[in-house]
């Protein structure tokens, strides 16, 4: 087969065969096609597409270019959640404590902030001592135990995904629908799950910034899981502020550690169980919705999911004692906040602003080599349809350094928009793709 | 200036700056892009164009990234013709002494044969000692000597393109209008011209396969010469079957001089003057296409074109002998004729098979490393529109090593369709665009 070829093909409309996809991604893994030839191709592919045979055929060669875990001697039913992506979105640390005590099993493999979303391994890692690299023994070991298990993608995990993804950063090519579903499926598809819910954000903090495009993104994610046999259940959720109220690395584990209590704000505790409802149903351990959720609100009251979630941090290695304290975790030495300028209703709460303004003080990275402070971000006090007065607090802004203070908190004011109202109330929940 | 935001913005279908097209071709020029980002735009570009602001400010960055020749020394006007590329197109050869004698000054910058199309540069060189790379400072005298010159491009001439060409060569962006305009008019206008004439080739043997393709992209170079201050005029003409007789790198220097003491197959003989007189009229020194075409023909009758012609190959360090004996140049030692199936009338001669199967002959490369035979090639015999009797001959291949024999022996077979008539006859000169 001749690369060259098959750019031309993809270039003209045409379609690629799956032995041509499967050659192509297999080639390219193996260092046999260059990266000017690649990014080419991803570019077309970009703007011209893949139909769903194309697209399961990528997928299923980025899923077989490395390792595909086998987690069949766990007895629970193998469900993941993966997000994709928005600020102050903490819910994998709450839920899966939580439905791991319901009883699925979830061997989660989370990725790093970048940009103005956060990262859950990021995230996680400000408790003291806790390892998000661990090798497949232990990884499985830990699952084995209790039920569940948050860690990094190994080296040996979908190759092929780690190589295309970091030739997209740089070529212009992320923001693409079937190369989005390609990586994120591949990537799930390759931890054996028996199930698998999504949470497609929409708004400003989103990849997807209008509800059309994160249908398209929905539908085709859960296609792929349909031709792989895995059964897949997307939720098109609100991105357009920002999920609870702190945006920042060791201030979302404080914000979730509240949720395991039994408290934490509306939005965060609504989504969380709303999509554990969900796992809980494709997992079977609950006949329905309504089952699942007080399934949960139970593993919440009795203190279980808060221990389960403690003995996970002591497994990777965490300080548990954070989690019983979590005053202990970093807080940033300054803060500085964002008032009303006038009366009114809150119209807007920008997400990307408040996301890109938290990450100017350190708790994002703009390139993947920037090193995060897990001390600082944002709270938000004020949300979308509040009344406020004139001077009160809307953000308060966390931050040792103040370097660039200016400029987050021009951002942070920027995002705010004061009106007569009321206010359009988008809901939390847009709808589910089955 | 950050490239990626170039790539997206392009991408989506925005429009680029001057500033921002100049500085991303100085930046790739200098070495500053990698490869993969380059090729990313490229194919964005393929596929989302450049809109005409955008081509001239592409067509300038590159046109700027070298040297501008500089002959206004030479009194006579300067035109120079340019084709975009066919099968058994040596009209350059006979049409530049011509028009030289004829007092228009043609600093002729030419190219190598690629694939099935021959190169002009190729076939000069099949004159024993003919040197075609010739540094700047004699290039210019033997303009101004004798009023024409046919050399390769130098170093220093539009590297821009160079580089840029090479790269759309391996990442599949070859056939797009803005690159190819951009590509051969930034190279034209370096030549510091008074005029150009484009032949805009369509058909099977050229790389414009229908006769729209072929106008939107004479339109787009003419357009990039009005906003030069360059006047073009483009002429499209017909290749769906080989220009001429011979298709061969010795065997069309033959027939170029057949040209040159007034004989020659009809349709060379034909574009050759259609060509001639438009750069005769543009060049200001016939006032119409029928007086230049006189005075074209006088050129010819008198014998001074040709004597022209041998001068120049004797500037050049050729042997003009073989302009005197063109029986010294090179010929194969081994024929194949290939011959009508059945009688009735030539409905095709498809320039691209006949093209693909001399270059199988080693009459043209498939890479650029490769070496040509310049003794080899294909004399076509049978034109469309030609009554053949069962058994006549169509072509005769010939050749040195058999090598690939068999291959173009299919190829050009195929290439021949015969049929009961009468046959679709397209004209030589579709149109004309000024």
């Amino acid at each position: 087969m001749n690369f060259i070829s098959l750019i031309q093909t993809k270039r003209d409309g045409g379609r690629l065969t799956d032995d041509e996809i499967q050659w192509l991604i297999a080639e390219y893994s193996a260092d046999r096609i260059p990266e000017y030839q690649m990014s080419s191709m991803l570019m077309a592919v970009f703007l011209v597409g893949l139909d769903p045979n194309e697209l399961a055929a990528w997928t299923d060669a980025m899923l077989h270019s490395g390792e595909i875990l086998d987690f069949s001697h766990v007895e629970a039913p193998k469900i993941d959640k993966h997000s994709t992506g928005g600020v102050g979105d903490k819910v994998s640390i709450p839920l899966v404590p939580i439905v791991a005590t319901c009883g699925v099993a979830v061997p989660m493999i989370s990725g790093r902030g970048l940009g103005h979303t956060g990262g859950t391994l990021d995230k996680l890692e400000t408790i003291p001592g806790f390892r998000t690299a661990l090798d497949p023994p232990e990884f499985s070991k830990i699952l084995e135990r209790h039920g569940m298990v948050m860690a990094g993608q190994s080296e040996t995990l979908v190759p092929a995904d780690r190589r295309i993804y970091a030739l997209r950063d740089v070529s212009g090519t992320v923001p693409s629908i079937p190369l989005i579903s390609s990586s994120i499926m591949s990537k799930k598809l390759a931890e054996g799950l028996d199930g698998l819910v999504l949470d497609v954000k929409v708004g400003s903090g989103a990849f997807m910034k209008d509800l059309d495009q994160a249908r398209q993104l929905a539908a085709t994610m859960v296609g792929i899981g349909r031709t792989h046999g895995t059964t897949v259940t997307a939720l098109i959720t609100n991105m357009s502020q920002p999920l609870g109220r702190e945006v920042g690395n060791a201030s979302e584990i404080r914000e979730s550690i509240e949720v395991l209590h039994g408290g934490g704000p509306p939005d965060l505790i609504e989504l969380t169980f709303r999509l554990g409802a969900e796992m809980l149903v494709l997992g079977g351990v609950a006949p329905d919705l309504a089952a699942g959720r007080a399934q949960m609100e139970a593993a919440v009251a009795s203190g279980e999911a808060f221990e389960k979630f403690k003995q996970v941090v002591a497994a990777q290695d965490g300080d548990p004692s954070v989690v019983d304290d979590p005053g202990l975790l970093p807080l940033a030495r300054n803060e500085q906040t964002i008032t009303a300028n006038r009366s009114g209703v809150v119209i807007a709460a920008d997400a990307l602003d408040i996301g890109v303004g938290a990450a100017r003080l350190g708790a994002g990275r703009e390139t993947k080599v920037d090193v995060i402070d897990p001390a600082v971000g944002t709270t938000v006090t004020a949300r979308i349809g509040d009344e406020v007065e004139a001077g009160a607090v809307l953000a308060t802004l966390r931050y040792n350094d103040d370097a660039n203070l200016a400029d987050a908190i021009r951002l942070t004011e920027r995002a705010f928009v004061i009106g007569d109202g009321p206010a359009e109330m988008a809901p939390l929940v847009y709808e589910e793709v089955r």
